[in-house]
Formats: structure tokens, sequence, C-alpha cells
């Protein structure tokens, strides 16, 4: 049993004590006359919810600026699909470790990850304490001699994935419709469904996706997937970037949520035109990724959510038409929603995974709207303590073990070039 | 006299001595054998110039986040305005202040600036050590009564600007074709063409401006201006966002500087698709700006380099067309250009205005490609030492006064709500 008070903390601009019993959040109140093992004073500091990251690729972190200024075929088909091969265990875990590191200083506590060498991501993600979802990859170009093995392979990685601590998750990840076969998108779909699993899939990234589609099964990405019975309550579809009104009535009837990844959409021209009000009006809940760093160069979610609003209010012309409130459940709530899990929200009953925000400096000065501070106008090394289920992740800014993830990474990552 | 010498450090890729003498560079070389008042070991950081941020109103830090999520009308009207109406000389003081240490710590060494209050921003500046542009700013509403009074208080102000420091000149501000008389216009530009200043004016920031220029005049503003014999080398013309090919091409012939501020123009939604390509083909000078606290929330250059590069590739489709050298001049060395300043670049005989870059945390790892680091990966954080003018303004992060500033004004803004 573990106990952590939080005092004289500001949350949603009022003054509050927060206890922390294990890795939930036990009491809220004006004033907790009680004592923990452990208790920190927050005075100065607002609280607020750690971000849930919805999609990933942590071990890419490795591969942060090696493509710069290019086309997204040379940039995947010179860069980055040949950089992958080289990859090992050690690698990766590694590259996730430095991941971790990074979510942790820029408060996020959970991410929902695809990437390969899963053990090795996972081994990195426990001994980080952060919370995640992470994805076996199912990706088989189409070639039929490959099901019987990644079948095999996913069967034993979800067997595996029961050896994890209660923070770790297992999905299924889907490469994306263009990339898989009918057969092994259906069979994960079902392998997912009768276990309870999520299924983590790209779908409608680019135009020439939708495109190509439309050329190969005279439908979109969507109604194909729809066509497969490959669409549920449990597919997270990354992007869902190019999606007409029928696509959005369809991800709405059949309960899938989606993650906009504004960064990565705009640093390689993807698109920016997501259509995150009519996503909304259909009820379909949406949140934010920030994809792996050989695409947007880093993991914070702070930056993400400021892009996202700015861009959102650009391209539909309506500065009204992404209140912060909103904006930070996308980055918070509306993944712990997607995923099923009490996170993202600061409250009695939830798991405690939480940011302490310092609002010292001068970009809190003067501090007549703290979010519209946090979001437009800070950038995250305002954040100073992170708590991860009932743990202190970080605290005055400093990560444990963070020198030795530096150094090992930068002997490394030269394995890759 | 006084010397400063960093020696160890890397610029463009290299290790180089910098040896600064007064307001000077004055060597740089592998290795310089001299003795200096100061030394600074620059080992693992990255020399980069100073920025120059080409649109501010500094002493709107005051009214960050003072009105969110609303639309611009009510935004102007409701919000801004009345506010402005309350501003006094110490509240103007206090803010430049604040806007001068946020400028500071994001790497910042000069800006260009329009606001109200000219004296008090102006010794703010002066005391805080940064580099800076002040326009006296012209704002008539077509009001002819006004007139002799704003042509003595320029004049004026001009007179008073023979006092300020080598760091700091004087410009004449035209506030927008729409809001100051065709006469006042011609006056501005006449006063400041027979005394070599600039002219700092806003053109063409929202569609509903130019739907009204043809309504009144029967010409976009740029043809307006035109008109008028208004535009030459030494008009900055903020925002130009939404301007037409005749537009671009009268711009061009005339040598107006245009400046490009993304984070305001998305945040209130005036439009994005500033036309960068068209504007350097036809030979325009391009830099960029924060505009306003009130608007955009901070005064950060290397996130408006980010933003501005990442809405660049989206909106074109092309993520080729912004490469990470070509975006930094953009920050830098355009400003010194559009200012007339030998600055923005760090070589011998320019003016010692120059940052350096602590590059051992998660963001620069691994440190593959500094620039996308730099610009992509990391925030202001980064940002270690900053020197202006051959002095030091920064180090370790800690910039003289910046307690005290943001006591006063946390204690003044109030003031204004």
């Amino acid at each position: 049993m573990s106990t952590l008070l939080i005092k004289n903390i500001i949350l949603n601009n009022k003054r509050k004590d927060i206890y922390i019993h294990n890795e939930k959040i036990e009491a809220i109140s004006d004033k907790l006359d009680i004592t923990a093992d452990r208790i920190i004073d927050g005075k100065g500091k607002h609280a607020v919810p750690g971000f849930v990251n919805m999609h990933t690729h942590a071990a890419m972190t490795l591969m942060r600026g090696i493509g710069e200024d290019i086309s997204l075929m040379d940039w995947l088909q010179n860069v980055i699909w040949p950089t992958e091969t080289k990859l090992t265990d050690e690698l990766v875990y590694w590259g996730t470790k430095l991941a971790c590191v990074e979510m942790i200083k820029s408060g996020t506590t959970c991410f929902n990850d695809q990437y390969w060498n899963l053990p090795a991501a996972v081994s990195a993600t426990e001994e980080m304490g952060l919370r995640s979802v992470h994805s076996y990859v199912i990706l088989d170009l189409m070639d039929k001699t490959k099901s019987s093995f990644l079948k095999e392979e996913c069967e034993s990685m979800y067997e595996f994935s029961k050896g994890w601590s209660s923070r770790n998750s297992f999905s299924v990840g889907v490469h994306a419709p263009y990339s898989v076969s009918p057969e092994m998108i259906q069979w994960a779909t079902d392998y997912a469904r009768k276990r309870g699993l999520p299924v983590h899939i790209h779908l409608s990234e680019t135009e020439s996706e939708n495109i190509d589609s439309v050329k190969n099964h005279g439908m979109s990405p969507t109604r194909y997937l729809e066509s497969l019975g490959a669409l549920g309550p449990e597919t997270l579809a990354a992007h869902s970037l190019w999606i007409d009104d029928e696509d959005i009535k369809i991800l709405a009837d059949r309960g899938v949520k989606t993650i906009h990844n504004i960064n990565s959409n705009l640093k390689i021209a993807s698109g920016y035109k997501f259509r995150y009000k009519e996503l909304k009006e259909a009820g379909v809940v949406v949140s934010l990724g920030t994809d792996g760093c050989a695409s947007s160069n880093n993991l914070d979610m702070l930056e993400t959510m400021k892009t996202t609003a700015l861009v959102q209010k650009a391209w539909r012309g309506d500065p009204t038409i992404m209140p912060l409130d909103e904006l930070l459940s996308l980055a918070t709530e509306n993944g712990g929603k997607s995923l099923g899990l009490p996170i993202g929200v600061i409250k009695e009953g939830y798991l405690a995974d939480i940011s302490l925000i310092e609002t010292s400096g001068v970009e809190f000065t003067p501090n007549i709207n703290f979010m519209a501070n946090f979001i437009y106008s800070a950038n995250s090394s305002c954040i100073d303590t992170v708590i991860c289920d009932g743990k202190i992740l970080m605290e005055n800014r400093m990560v444990d073990g963070e020198l030795e993830i530096i150094q090992m990474v930068n002997k490394l990552y030269k394995q890759l070039l």
C-alpha cells in the first residue's frame, strides 16, 4: 500500500487537496486532514490530467530528424523502410525508453503504441512506469504465406501479455487496409472481439490511399473495412483524415474511435482538413496523437493540442470552433474513453495519472486564463511533476535514468544509419 | 571597450571560436588564441543567430489570454479596444519589459514593434538590452481633425528618438489602409522617405479587409496603397495574407518587405494560405513575426518557425517546400535585410546577436540533424544563453530582473480588466 497527498493544488481554478491511494484518486476536497506516505506541496501549481497520446510508434525516436524536407514516398521507401530493417530488440528497448522519458517530460502518462519488437518495447515501458497499450503489428502486404506465422505470433504475444503489469495492455495492430489482406483483417478483428481487445489501425491518412482504394475495391477505405465487417467499438482509427459524410456515418454507427495526428499530417503534407466538427456531431469519439518521431519529430501532446486548435480554427474560418476545455478533453478524457480506461480526468475513483504545472514563469504572466496560457502560451517545460498510476515519475523535471538513456541512444542509434 | 570570447561552440555543424569586440563579431575561426574580458565555454552547445521578430505589439503581453475562443469582431470591439483605453505609461513600460524577458528567453534579440505610449516602451527596451525598431502609430480613423496633432507628435517622437541608444531606432507606423486617411498615409510615407525611416503597416490581414477595399476604392489594399504612391523599399507590410498575383508583382516592383505571422493568422482565423512560394519567386523579402500576445498568446519565434513550415508544407501539399535552412533565414537574416541592419547572420562584421543552444536533452537525442531537432523537436527551453549587441542578456536561462518584472505585471494588469 502507498499513499500520496497533493496539498494546495489548483484544480479547475479552485484550491484543492488530492489524496491518492495506491493507483487511484481516492479523495478530492478543499482541505483534507489526513496523512500520507508522501506529501507534495502543490502551492502555485495547477493539476491537469496526464495526456493520453493515442497514436505512437515509440521507438522511432531513434530516427528523429533522419529524413527531412523530402517527399512522402522518398521518405518511406528510401529512408524509413531501409532503416527499419536494421532494428533490433536492443534498439527498440532503448528507443522506447527514450520515448518514455520524452513523454513523461511533456506530461503524457498513457500511450497507444504500434511498433515492432513488442517484448522489448513493453519491457522498456514497464520499467519507465508509464501506462500503455501495445499492438502486435499485422502487416502481410497481401502475402498469404505469412498468415499462419502472423496468427501464431499474435496469439503467443497475447498470451505473453497476460504477464504484464496492470498498467500495460495488449491490442491487435492492423497496419492499414491497403497493406493487410482482407483475410487477415477479418481474422484480426475476430480475434480481438473474442478477447475484448482494441484494434489499432491506420485509416485514410492520405488522399492517394483513398484513390487506390476506389481503384482496387470500388469504395473508400472506411466502406471497404465496413464491407469486411471489420469496424466496431474496438476500432481505434488513426488519422481518419480523408473521410466523407458517408464514411463518418459508418464510423459513428459502428462506434469507431478516431485519432487525429495534426503535426504528422502537416509535416509530411498528408492533409489538414480533419473533419472534427462533423465527427463530433455524429457522436464519434475523437482523440489526439503525435505519430512517431520520424514523421513529427517529437511526442509533445501540449504542442499537439495547440496545433490542432490553430489549424481547426483556421481551415474552418471560425475562431470559436475549438474551445479550450474541449481541446483539453481531446488530449485526455477522450483517450481514456477510446481505450476504455478510467483515465484522463482528475476525479475520485479514476486512476491517478496527473501532471502538476508550474505557473511562476513569464508564459503564465498574467494568469488571467490558466488553460489559455498552458496550451497557447507555454511549452512543455512548465510541466514540473508527473504522476502515473499513483507513482511519481518526474519531480522538478527530473526523470530517473534519463542521462543513461540518452547516453545509450547516442551510442546505439548509429547502427541504423 | 569590452570583449567576449565563445570557445568550442558548434556553428553550422563545425566547431568554432567566436570573438566579439564591443557590439560586433570580429573573428570566427577553428581556434582563436586570444584572451577576452569574458570567456564562455560553448562545449556541447550550438550557436544560432538571434531571432528577429518582425511584427509585435509588445505590451500586449498584459492581455495574454484575455479573449479566447471568440470571433474576431467580438474580440476587437468588446475585448481589445475597450481594454486599450485603460493603458498608461506605467502599464506599457512593464508590459514591454515582460515582453522583453519573454523574447530573450525564447532567443529573440531584435523586434519590430508597433504600439502605444512609445517613450515608455522604448525605455523598457533600452533597459532590457534588446535591439528594436519602435513605430509611432498613426491611426486617425479618417478623422481629418486629428492630422495636425498626429503629425506634430510623430515629428516630436522622431526628434526624441535621436537620444536613443544605437540599438533602438524609430519608424513611422501606419496602422492600416482601412484605418488611416489617404492624406495621412501620404504624409507618413513622405515623412519616412525623407528621413530614411521604415514604414510599418498592416496589409491585407483578412479577406473582409480586401472586400471592403474593393467596395470603397475599387481595388485591393495593395493597389490602393500603390495608387497613393505609398509603397516602397521602406514599407514593412505585416500579414500580406490575402494578396493576388498582381499585388505580388506590385510588392516586388516596389521593393516592399512582407512579414508573415502564422500563429496569429491561424488563431483568429484570418487565413493561412500565405503565398510564400510566389513572393519568394518574385524576389520579395519575407520575414516572420508573432504579432501581439493578445492574438497569438506568446512571442516565441522558434514555435513560429515550426508552425510556418508545417502549414506551408500542408496547404501546398508539398513537404519539400520549406527546407530547414531557408526556414531559419526567414526568422533571422531576412529580418535583418528588412530592417537594413547587419543582424541575423553569425559572420565577421555583423552585430553580435547570438543564441547558444543546449543540446544535451531528449529533444536533441539522437542529434542526427541539429536544425531539425531545434525547430521541429525542441522548444525554446533549449535556449541557454542570449547575446545581443555583444552583451550577455541571458545565461543558464536566467534574465536579470525577471522576477521583479513578473511581480510588477501581476500587480498591475488588473487595472486593465
